[in-house]
């Protein structure tokens, strides 16, 4: 299985805390070489990125998707 | 300025595509300890993740935010 | 009212289970014909996609929006 | 491999426009059975849904994932 | 028609912008009263949010649905 | 800081309600003049969105990100 996002991280669990709808899992994160990110041509032009700035990249956890191989 | 959302890696910027619309930005990873997802707790049961289970998280790029330090 | 949204199904209500912040819907589908989605270029090429080719369509139910007619 | 998201339908490619940056893939839905959606308990709260009223179902196609069976 | 949120901002339509896949709409603000937000508990201890604060509150562009009365 | 993204609302809190996994925070809303939206161009064909025409613009909770200044 080939999912279409390039963004693939490994991680192993290292907590698991449900509730009542939504649950939260952490992970430690195992490797994670290169992340893309997908913004308007606006936003990218006003942050004005160049190779090697350094940045914080930012990502709600519910937009995290955890694929467990099997 | 904090951002109310936990995961935040820190990237260099690798190379900038600007598109009509939309841009991608791809990043090396610099560091990211720990990721956090929230799913629903019946996929969480579905998955039946363990402490150590090893999984991939994929993020889709247009949920990668990237914020700049000035 | 007309959503600028091209992915619409139709469902009816099998279960509502209210939690304390969040609450998870279940729905039967009624029609799907067509669904739409939109990945970077790059992973559409990864992907490879062919006219016929059979793929699974993942989607967090936190993105999934009811609108009711009334 | 197992994703963590119960919204999985199957479906066969149909179109496939590239563009610039991003892409947008076009499938006919082969199966669609159930699907959930999280909101938050206020507009639960709000749209007071019923087991048995019928929904539109509303999904932005950058929230849909293909992922392909090798 | 009633969708399932409560983040309902009306605005008019101030420039349109049509890319090969994706297009840009911008709005004038005509009303936004009050605003909803769900992160997750950790977070939100973290940010450590007390009434009367003042925070900014961003929003990826491609999470804005624009909703056509008829 | 700066956020690559251009939707940035000033507001204050006006309630903080935490819940097991997710919390749900609501701002009196102090200043939005203008919002983007990204949509499919397809989508934006169909709406036919034209200068000056009034539309809701409706956004999930989940995707309202807090960022605290300090």
């Amino acid at each position: 299985m080939r999912p279409g996002a390039r963004n693939k991280i490994v991680g192993t669990v290292k907590s698991v805390k449900k509730g009542d709808v939504m649950s939260l899992i952490k992970f430690d994160v195992v490797s994670a070489d290169e992340l893309s990110s997908v913004i308007t041509t606006e936003s990218a032009d006003e942050l004005d990125l160049k190779e090697g700035d350094q940045v914080e990249l930012v990502i709600k956890a519910i937009h995290v998707l955890p694929i467990k191989r099997e």
